[in-house]
């Protein structure tokens, strides 16, 4: 292809782009394809020839869109929202189209200071200290691909430091701190680094939230047993309820374990720590005054294209000592010098693609005031679902709804139903709701409850669209609680 | 931004992006910024309302293009060439349009087929048998996201393959097979994991290739100190000089040692294999044969751009066996039915970028013939490169040329000089190249000898370059020679 082609077809992507984005509220959520669909489509092998990209982009219309999911979707309230907004979408063009992967400074001095100017603006945007500053000299932020990895990135630092200080500790005395309710992440670390995983009880009635007491006296435990815990990942606005750790008590608590880091993983919530009134619940105080290190992800809530998980630490050299590989293939005179940041020492990988550029794009488009309203719309709608599950007799939540999240069940008036009866009914609810295409939900159990997430967040969701999910739930639900109570009226007789 | 100002914004990045490929080859390959020149041009914190597009991009010409290295350049030679095609660039466009991390089918269930397809191709583009395919039921490919993270995916697979087999093993037995030319994603992979990583010796007269008495002796010696290694990554095209691990000897010798998981890194050089009469060369044979996991970076010489690490296995179960996580929010009927392929079991992370997209594009509008002939022009062109180095009386091969790289050094005729100062003499001549910006090579040492890499394969790259690289050498050349001489003559009176 060659340039004046790549004219034709760009323009032709943009045009197509526009009209996803003009024509995407008519779309199903959920694509309507089978497993298996698009294997049975498409060819099994490579074309001989190369073909014409008319051809292919026409391709990409007929056989890609169709089995699509719609994150993007109004009606899109599953797991949670990955961001797409046009500034981000540029972000990658311009940035796919110099490919250059900028693992070290030389490799290209822009992308490397680039991710070192947004991730100080971020910084600033969320309230972090300064010593999560790159300006400070002693700490700073890179970007990571997803908060799995890293999560990965801050155990490797983290058992660093801890065998620095205690080089007596053997590996298989070495044990990660999560709870019940940390995200998969926690559970991913353990299997990549066959480490003991141990996930602290966390109640109802806290909220799902990390208390103090219950860190101190597993602490305790582990140190009776000869284990080695050695970091904690706590979390603010966990996958199932959005439930934020107690970071105060855990705070108080490790200051008498100083080898303990604390990762503090924020993926979805980090965000709302741009608006000012939300710092309180969102523990900005106890996040500067007790993580180690501190991850969101601006690709989920925080309007940046997938991948963008933005990882600060208060000190960069745990993160360098711990991963500084530099073959003489890879030293440049400003590296050997120590004149520059080579980001290849602050990830798993070496080569990385310039993410900072769409991180850059959106925070000067939006603004710090126009990322706020964002993060305050998204919370606003929740709250009016709030009040409609609270307005209702059917319907109730099972934890207090936390920013933009509500996690929810049906509890039909009058019906006396047991826990597990309520379960089962509730799975069927689900079920049939997970077999709609207008609507996208996922669903949760807390300590033994099922229950469905409704997660706000897509750019376009508005008002009507709460309402309209709000009449479907009311239908799928009112069917729900006839068909069952019909089935164990069948079992009764 | 709305989506009349996006046409608007997307139209402006698609001419931008056409003129700086008419430019490309009028710019300087590397740029002219000190450190930190583009921290002092910024503002330290992002602005309080939001800025019109249009100045935005006008940053982006102004403060972000003359800080890039072009490794588009048609005179970068340095590293090895990270693919950027138009074909790319729509690839990545329509992929972060819709921005969904398809970690699991349901989560786009076209992102998940597709993924299954393109692997499929690739696979049988380089001659990989059926067992490596998904249509085999049992082995299958997966994008990753660079080669260091593919390591460790496949170190994660092939310690918990070595457990299952072994369950008495200790942690701290466990030993991790490289050459001293392996990749940094040896050594990272060792640190990442906090484990021994044993480099073996290779010689220079085997050509920096692994023999199979050499992993003999290492697997003996290992076995009487207690040691277990469990993976051994043999390379196909070592980053320094290119080298090719000896695969049939090592093939052998592993067939005592069953439990040994045998990765072959091809991540530069596995592009060959879909040329016919490289097959032997790149040992496809062999690869075939004895390898448990194959990796080859399309992001290098292969036309995808950044990031496409293609990483098949022979069982899939490996994977999935040590990376499966399913908390109940992540469960689909899909996924509990068995039904689809959930690739969030065979990576590091969760959520995953739409990267086949852009594999699709690439394999469509080239075409296996047109794959064929882009590999194929740069080992011309790196041939034609040999050959003046061949007829020069002042530069010589320090190996045999591999492919499309080629490893030199000034060795002047006339001059006798030893070993460290021929390495002096090309220390200073690389430090007058890494000084100019018209060019760009990289440095590497082989078995202590201080060489230049001199690495073919951007798409825009034509005899004419060569040719005036070749200019460029030899000017430079003999102006280092012509001080290095003057210099030991002053010290010797």
């Amino acid at each position: 292809m060659d340039i004046e082609a790549f004219r034709k077809a760009g323009y032709q992507a943009i045009d197509r782009i526009c009209d996803y984005y003009y024509s995407l509220q008519n779309r199903p959520v959920v694509p309507s394809v089978q497993p298996g669909y698009l294997l049975d489509a498409l060819p099994d092998s490579p074309p001989e020839q190369g073909e014409d990209f008319t051809v292919i982009a026409d391709d990409y219309q007929k056989y890609i869109l169709p089995g699509l999911t719609h994150w993007q979707h109004p009606s899109f309230f599953a797991y949670f929202p990955t961001a797409c907004t046009f500034e981000g979408i540029l972000g990658d063009l311009y940035s796919t189209s110099t490919a250059n992967p900028g693992f070290n400074w030389l490799a290209s001095p822009a992308c490397t200071e680039l991710e070192m100017v947004v991730m100080d603006w971020s910084a600033k945007l969320l309230g972090l200290s300064e010593h999560f500053l790159h300006s400070s000299g002693k700490g700073g932020g890179v970007i990571q691909t997803t908060a799995s990895e890293l999560a990965l990135v801050v155990v490797v630092a983290a058992r660093e430091r801890y065998l620095r200080i205690h080089p007596d500790a053997k590996a298989d005395e070495l044990v990660i701190y999560t709870t019940t309710q940390t995200h998969s992440l926690g559970v991913k670390a353990g299997l990549v680094f066959g480490m003991e995983c141990r996930a602290l009880e966390v109640k109802a009635e806290d909220a799902y939230a990390l208390r103090g007491a219950t860190l101190k006296s597993a602490l305790e435990e582990d140190e009776k047993r000869g284990k080695r815990p050695f970091i904690l990942v706590a979390t603010v606005g966990t996958t199932s309820s959005g439930a934020i750790d107690r970071l105060d008590e855990i705070g108080q608590v490790s200051e008498d374990y100083p080898s303990l880091w604390i990762h503090v993983d924020a993926a979805w919530a980090g965000v709302t720590l741009a608006c000012p009134e939300y710092r309180g619940t969102a523990q900005l105080e106890n996040i500067n005054a007790y993580a180690t290190s501190f991850g969101t992800n601006f690709h989920k809530w925080g309007l940046v294209n997938f991948d963008a998980a933005l990882l600060w630490v208060k000190d960069r050299k745990d993160l360098t000592d711990a991963l500084d590989v530099t073959p003489e293939f890879l030293r440049t005179k400003q590296g050997d010098a120590g004149a520059v940041v080579d980001f290849r020492n602050w990830h798993l990988g070496l080569g990385r693609r310039f993410r900072s550029l769409k991180v850059w794009f959106v925070l000067r488009s939006y603004g710090v005031e126009g990322f706020r309203n964002y993060i305050r719309q998204g919370i606003k709608l929740n709250e009016h679902f709030t009040s409609l599950i609270r307005a209702s007799l059917d319907f109730s939540l099972v934890t207090a709804p936390s920013f933009a999240l509500t996690v929810f069940r049906l509890t039909p008036a009058g019906a006396s139903l047991t826990g597990s009866e309520l379960n089962e009914l509730n799975r069927a609810f689900y079920a049939r709701l997970s077999s709609r295409h207008d609507i996208m939900l996922t669903q949760t159990v807390l300590n033994g409850v099922f229950c469905i997430r409704f997660a706000v967040g897509a750019a376009r969701t508005q008002q009507e669209h709460i309402d309209t999910a709000w009449d479907l739930l009311q239908q799928e639900g009112a069917v729900a609680v006839q068909e069952y109570m019909q089935k164990i009226s069948k079992d009764v007789q």
